[in-house]
């Protein structure tokens, strides 16, 4: 089903997908003070140009930003890691680029569909199809508050709204059915009414009637990504996303993970080859093993007290709870039967310390803000990416940039290349188009939203 | 309490405010039929660059946005006056335009107040503090249904959603107080969490605690536009809004509106200088007279049918009840007591039938969609504007343009530089902000969400 890759040699490996993260000044929390530049950089337009542009001249297949919808405590420390409506971001970029792809974070427990198809439509209109929508359903237990709530709807609830909810969007962007658009002047018919249909969507969290008010774009619909780890979040995944992000620190566990993913797809009768398993991956690259870890020395000594609260509320437990030599309190995370923020993040951690009897101190080294991390060479990181991508357990990464943009910059001008030369990298965008360049397979009238729902 | 205008001759006229109206492919629905280009025109963004682009040569202070958040039945008639998310497109402009205005319409009735204080103020930020947002209820009953209503919420209760909402949005956007941003990358502090506070607002409508993501932007917050035209939309635009739209079709009645916003701002502690009515007028330009209202009828042929069914709507009788050469049935609107749609464009309607005793026919020569219309030369538009503006009727005008991009084409270059003949028109841009080239008065700490609350 896959579109042939122009780049990828007959009998080489398939290449790989590499997505970069705009996380406030990168993904370290201490990233602010390690940098040049202002500490509110993250707030202008120029940054975010800078950073586009790095990443499309490096090939890029696309941007990732996530999303906070409330300032908490710990936002006071160090710059917001989504502190702008992300969709925002992406159309002031969208007028500066050509290739990327624009993904960003909205949460289906915050918005109405109508509003969220609409504004994601848009922006695929306006890159020239270019749009992906990074579906969450929010765990920062703040938010709540922000929207007229005292407290979040439980875990499992959030993924039953969810599931109905982008199968509303999925109808509204599929309002405009092929040969919709008319558009003769001369006879003055403008659209087809019959090939322009209401969703008629009535369900237990939407009554929604359609139609959209804007035909699909040039890639037919925006890509939708994904990133929950739960039961309720993979089988979301497996029927709905074309992406699927995910937190991974060990080889084994990412192959299995992958397997999963691809055992659910096909119970959803869909294709392995139309979904993509991205682990993230934080590169901390130096020009030789020792300027690398001295950067992480470095940049650890300005965010350790951060990067050890942002921990302790990834796996559910008090601060105090965490010493930095000692060994993480797995038994104590497990005993919170009550956790309710993000599973992906808090197995990938005990995952890890179980296996290796980690410390604290060593989890964070290892551990960039939850995702696997790398310390060293273009050359070290390329290793773990060839062996991940010949054992099964990606189909790329997500790179969670240390520090931006010169991180980035390591990243396009000493990775990308060795991926080259390894012959894991593309060397041209292959399309104008996400879709195109992800090398999905292109919509066809059996879409993937009509197929998910009859195997629901 | 104005700042002084760099391009105002010292005993001179006060230089007018020009906004620019992007709907569909132009203000008339027979545009799309008319012009050169693709039907869909309106959906890319090579589309909309140019006219930014263009606007911004002509010194236009801002482009304005209107929004739909339904696709009607006549929306598959000709394109759609609003079909993309607004503030999408305006981000999208954002990186290719310097000192335009982008202002963009979202409805208070169907979006969450967060939601729209973030994504406000992120496009003023990465616009470099050139956001408005104009401030609607919304009318068009065919939205409730994509928002899992059955009905519209009454008049009367979608303003007094409306105030909280405003209200809420202006507490957000003060979250982080004057000398909250500190940013000192040595001593490691981000931020003063003393002065950054949270909104903690309880109200009938909304419970949001705050504090917003991001810090206020280059212009302190966005610019607030209304064009509400009842008793509680004139109350709520005296109250908030930094710019007012309003339809308006006779000098007298423009003359007497305005008054009556002046005397509503006083009341509430506000000086008439901090705020700028615009009339919207319909431009139809040539360089005769005589080429002028050839356009118009070429125009008008197009598309006759789809103005009488918009004018039905506006106006809250069924189409078949407007025959083209009869006079506008005056009594018939009147009776309609359920009437829940915009009472300003009806009124407009009605006041210039009644006044002049028109046909069908007339009225949708005269009145652009509801507008104020003017054919014929940019000498005979600039007379109507110089007229009105000597007559304290406007303090500027809110351009529809009738047909995209070539209507602006004449009015970037032969309406801007009469204007400018006859000292009516900056030949700079005053500022890099929107509120610095409005010329409304600079934020002070006691802000006029602050002294609006106190005075309500």
């Amino acid at each position: 089903m896959s579109e042939p890759r122009a780049n990828s040699a007959p009998d080489g490996p398939e290449p790989i997908v590499l997505s970069a993260t705009v996380m406030g000044l990168g993904m370290h929390l201490g990233a602010w003070r390690f940098r040049d530049g202002d500490a509110f950089d993250y707030l202008r337009l120029s940054y975010f140009e800078e950073i586009a542009r790095l990443a499309e001249s490096g090939l890029l297949h696309l941007l990732f930003l996530a999303d906070t919808l409330a300032l908490s405590e710990e936002n006071l420390e160090r710059p917001n890691l989504g502190a702008h409506d992300p969709a925002i971001v992406l159309a002031a970029l969208a007028s500066v680029t050509e290739h990327l792809g624009l993904v960003a974070t909205t949460s289906t427990t915050f918005n109405e569909p109508f509003n969220v198809a609409r504004r994601f439509a848009s922006l695929d209109h306006l890159s020239g199809g270019r749009a992906g929508w990074n579906v969450v359903t929010t765990f920062v237990p703040d938010v709540a508050a922000n929207f007229g709530s005292s407290a979040l709807p439980r875990h499992d609830d959030r993924y039953v709204r969810a599931e109905e909810f982008i199968d509303v969007v999925m109808e509204l962007w599929s309002s405009w059915q092929p040969g919709a658009q008319i558009g003769d002047k001369a006879s003055g018919v403008f659209a087809d009414r019959d090939k322009v249909v209401a969703a008629d969507h009535h369900g237990e969290h939407f009554d929604v009637a359609g139609p959209l008010t804007v035909p699909g774009g040039p890639q037919g619909r925006p890509i939708i990504f994904q990133a929950g780890a739960s039961e309720s979040g993979r089988q979301l995944a497996a029927r709905t996303a074309d992406v699927v992000f995910t937190v991974q620190n060990t080889l084994d566990g990412a192959v299995a993970f992958r397997q999963d993913i691809h055992e659910r797809v096909r119970s959803f009768g869909r294709s392995p080859s139309a979904i993509k398993v991205l682990p993230g991956l934080v590169p901390v690259i130096g020009r030789t093993r020792e300027e690398a870890e001295r950067r992480k020395l470095e940049l650890d000594a300005f965010g350790v007290e951060s990067e050890l609260r942002k921990l302790a509320l990834r796996v559910g437990v008090p601060v105090e709870a965490l010493q930095l030599d000692e060994p993480v309190p797995v038994d104590l995370i497990k005993a919170n039967t009550a956790f309710n923020a993000s599973h992906g993040f808090r197995d990938a951690v005990v995952r890890l310390a179980e296996t290796e009897g980690l410390t604290v101190r060593e989890v964070l080294y290892r551990n960039g803000g939850g995702h696997l991390q790398v310390v060293g060479t273009a050359g070290d990181v390329a290793d773990v990416i060839e062996q991940w991508q010949a054992a099964g357990a990606a189909d790329g990464f997500n790179l969670m940039i240390d520090v931006l943009p010169d991180g980035l910059e390591a990243v396009v001008s000493d990775l990308v290349p060795e991926l080259q030369r390894r012959g894991l990298f593309h060397t041209e965008y292959e399309s104008s188009t996400l879709r195109g360049s992800l090398g999905l397979p292109a919509l066809d009238a059996e879409d993937h939203a009509g197929a998910g729902a009859a195997a629901r």
